[in-house]
């Protein structure tokens, strides 16, 4: 079983960006923990960052091919691409989306996400442990759906 | 470490209302669940059902004085109550919310949350299993705020 | 064949409640008249007055096991309950909505009814006589179905 | 006692057009079976049936002197003829509306009626027996009134 | 000079509709009152009531070869008719909307006008007299533009 | 018969303002027109111009002690004043709106009027001509009146 | 004279829940205040508790009988229960809503009160000295009307 | 083969009406060339205008059994008629909408269609030409279907 | 202590303007009995009226360095005067809002305060006697804070 | 003559991508379908596919100095791109916008174009056919134009 | 060259009111600095300020006559009042619209400038220096244009 | 004292995109002149241009070592891009948002900058001079900041 982890932009900026609200840990940091969560769970991450819409769409066209579901947090493209949305419902795999912060309780045009509606599952506010439960949320919706 | 469940209306009905959607297994058998998943972790839970708002309030505010947090699935309650919102709030202890459906790809009235914006993490999409992913959240965030 | 009747929030006040326009029938008149024009159909019905929005669905989820569908006057919670309409749907039995007052022609908050749009039928407006046109029209419906 | 029954347009259509929805009765067998209502209730009928906006209110005004309120199922002009409804309004006679299929349950332009507020009574959802149970109730709105 | 006079729907039920709305002179006393403003000033006037849609475009479209300038009173088709607009925009004649009551004043459908934006002048709340209004009005603005 | 004039806000810049909106004619001019058509038909006027909210309102009720109704104009104010909107009304003297262009033509903060739904009647678009028609229609509501 | 004093959900944390916003008094202590209050002015109350909108709505309509008015603080069902309205208008005597906080200078959705249009007064933003002006204005309500 | 061409109201103004937006060429002209460009690809036309409603309808039911699919232009009744769009799915032919301006840039009332959600397809802003490729448009759709 | 009553536009009227919503009471008898209520708490007041925006914020201004609050009914300022809402806010004295009727019921347009936000109470629907209540509810406020 | 044709995010997933929507044939199928049909009519294209936004406007920008006109399928950024509209309308070139399926009839947030209000043309619902209307339509366009 | 700058309402308090938004200088001290960098640009200002809608309308229209174009911080009142811009507009002269503090950063009812759309230019969230701004920016374009 | 400048897509058409809006500079020629106004007050600036909405962010993330803060004038992305916004913020520096024409007084779309909330300052409709101003204007607030 093989995830593709989609960071949106800015995630590069985890550990330095407002840390008040997206915490101190770096973004290699996460990704690493991520990794060892899901091989915990006898699956392997392939996991993508870019700040450009139309990079994050390639990556979902071209991994689409080598993963089973996706694992994404679309950061500020959250709210606005439906190209972005487009793709993954395009390539046919499930995702889950990932927020830091709990998007509800945030300004009013970070409420609403484009890439939710078509989700299997939102799991948000959690910091970055929230990550490692869309792991596990995925491998088990993966599971369900496979068994 | 200790969490309140509170299992709004109609969650009795699980298994039999609308499988389709919200699965086949009973209420009873998701709460064992929940239990050992805790149990797992080091904490216990004390659920609650009921199909009225009043109760489900008077159950909030009674648990709290015994509970570290609260998981809260406040069915039809999500979308309309303020005085369930004021009273979780009240009792100044954090909450996740979780949802087996994926609300924002639901029926427009079901895809606004008044619980939401103040909850600490929001979880939903995942079924039954996303309540252990409840379980896990929010002993994670519990053990953050008093490590 | 078997009907329940789910009078809403201050219908035990039909009668003596604006009666200018609710009309001067006590609710017990009402319901024995509506009980004899189902017997004259050849069907039995089951009554239920509360002012809880969880002791009516409490009477849905109950009555379910008994009833071939219901007739519903929710009252205030037609337009404020989600919970209730999610116990109608979920226990998975036709029914009609009827209330006492035309509410198209009524105050705005009046004029949107959450149970509407999965009701069998609608019926408004006739006063009391409009339970009576419920009983035959839910028969009807009901006589088509299992034809 | 008599009663105007206006049939709006593409109702000649019925029993051909979208029958899942609409049924598969023909206007004039439909026709027959609200007069026979009638006559048994000792109330007589005049039918007419237009796809023209302008016939409607001709037929309605003329008719008005002859009749003693109207039943209408007015189609697409329901939600846009405001002339339409001066003319029920302006010739001072009570009137029932009719839908056969439940309208808050479909589309969102069929969801709003400009005629609704200011009819007597509103009955949808029940097919072609909702006219049955618009002739009663109408009716019993008329005796009611005279009595 | 000649003048256009459009009577819309239900406008030939004047003196008998709602006659504390609109008043008690009929059609007939108002079009000779009309007529006779316009004599006095040097015009003839042509009146056609009808209350069909279609009927009034083709009034419209007729007409326009023979006379200055329009009033109109569209009735129920004011707020509703796009179609009616584009006859009169088409014809390229200035024209003047009257109405009986002061529509700002009265139930929210009836508060927009689709004809008034590109109406030369606008007159209403003065009842029957408004009529006489408007023949003054249109003249002094052909007058202008002639001049 | 008496009736009491409003000019609001920049009407003093009549026939400098914006001339190809508003016209060539000055103030005064407009003013001496007024007040001859009045007296061609018995009344006398009294005319009042400021830029101030509060200079108009105080005019209002000064003026109503000694006028029978009023012919305003309150420019910007039409839009955004409630306060002169309850001295109109207060003063319980019938009014009559004018404006020299049509509103329902112009920029879309222009097109409502708070003073309008109260207002006896409203003219507008027939450039200064307007305020004689205005004269003309309220002598007429004043004679039905008090006829 | 007689006043029910109805005090919504989550009140009965008055004291503990946020108290920056809804102070340090208990319950009990500003139930004995009003009592005092009232029986200063020559009244007594009949105060009740509770977190459930159909044992507000039991209150209302069971202590209508002994009362001659009501004072309201319905705490989160201010904002979304129509059948406590119902309830209140139905039983046919004045009430004054209070609250605590000033309710407009809150979250939205607190901003508007169901209760408030047909309450004969609002009082708001005074803590609980409020209670005391609305046993104040009630009173003096109630002598104007029956003086 | 064989088109149903449905030209609505104010089309037969088509050469006279706005010609900087609707172009120089009469109906009679387009409507040779829409019949020459079916012959060309072996199909053959049944065009018919109207300006009122209820004619369009009772073509459109009426062509219905003659026709494999229907152009229509329903000029204002596009953004308006709820009856006409009945009509056309009513009687179970594909259809393409088409108009000679692009309605997308034009006044806000002509931007939405009531036709435009359950059309087979859409061409508008191309001027007369837009008729032809509606013909080709519309029998390569037919010719896929049945192909 | 000291207290500025602020009476905004028409309240001169009071006692004159519609007295059916507004009472019979004249200002002047208003404003003496707000003063002996004042002072029967030892406070004293200092009250201004006027009609023009303008004037009031002169007053606010101007009064801020001689009392310690206000008690302000701005009349139609209310709904639309944010530089009267600078003036108080920008004076740094907490102020009371007091109505003569209850807005929540009155016209939509009267619905929404300007200054209810950032007011520390507010009060309405008490007729005259609202002012006296203000008068106490501002003096324990003021105690409270110097407390 | 040269036409630009712009395929923006997910046009390379044809064929794969959602094939019930968008039909079976591949991008490069497509493309080389339009080239036959322009070079049927005397015109050649210059096709460009990309994901990214930058991309797809640095394209317009680059291949402006070389076409008399664009055929663009924006996919996503139809819905979103102002940058895109600037780029198209700061070239200076006629545009025809081209959608596979009828947007008018698929999810809300797709039925508004930032695209179209500047668009010379709008072709949907036709499939890949549509694209070869464009074309045709297009050029009937730019010959109109140059005629 | 000479530019009038219009202060609005409440800018008499500057220094005093809010510092933390507005800053500490006094207006007397800022209109100082205004009118040197003015003199450094070789141009003389006419500074006005007035908290009445009227006083800042009365000196637009006179001092229109002596300067080239005007400076203007509206205050509270560059939200609501039509009747400047009208004055603004109506003279002829370009202006520059100026604010302390970022409006777009601030509460909802700030955001919004009825000024806006029809000055020449406009400078926000630069505190005082921002006038500075806007007399360099004014006598460019003034500069500009007459070159 | 160092000054990124971000010029967003479309920039580098300026000078030949719609110059009647734009102006006839191109964007070397800005780009030279706003060094030089830096250069004047001892700053410097790095200039960077792209159309696409990453190349933007990873100038912005990129640059924030090397700037004290940022000019940037986002082009269409100014409506549209919560990630450009989420950059900017996310680095911390303060930025000036720029414009060259008013926004407020051109389409709908360009009224609302999703950037300006959080932006220091706003300068737009002075053409290529305002950049002189933002420059000025930055570097004035830099100064007070680290004063």
């Amino acid at each position: 079983m093989r995830i593709g982890v989609v960071q949106g932009p800015n995630l590069n900026l985890l550990g330095v960006r407002e840390p008040e609200i997206y915490g101190h840990e770096t973004l290699d940091a996460l990704n690493t923990r991520i990794g060892a969560a899901a091989a915990e769970l006898g699956a392997e991450v392939e996991i993508f960052q870019a700040n450009g819409e139309g990079a994050l769409i390639d990556f979902v066209q071209d991994a689409a091919a080598r993963v089973d579901g996706f694992i994404i947090n679309a950061g500020g493209y959250t709210h606005t691409s439906v190209a972005l949305l487009d793709a993954l419902v395009g390539v046919g795999k499930p995702y889950v989306e990932v927020h830091l912060s709990n998007l509800a309780g945030r300004e009013p045009y970070r409420r609403t996400s484009l890439l939710a509606p078509k989700a299997s599952g939102v799991i948000m506010g959690f910091g970055a442990p929230g990550y490692i439960l869309a792991v596990r949320g995925l491998i088990s919706l993966l599971r369900a759906r496979s068994g």
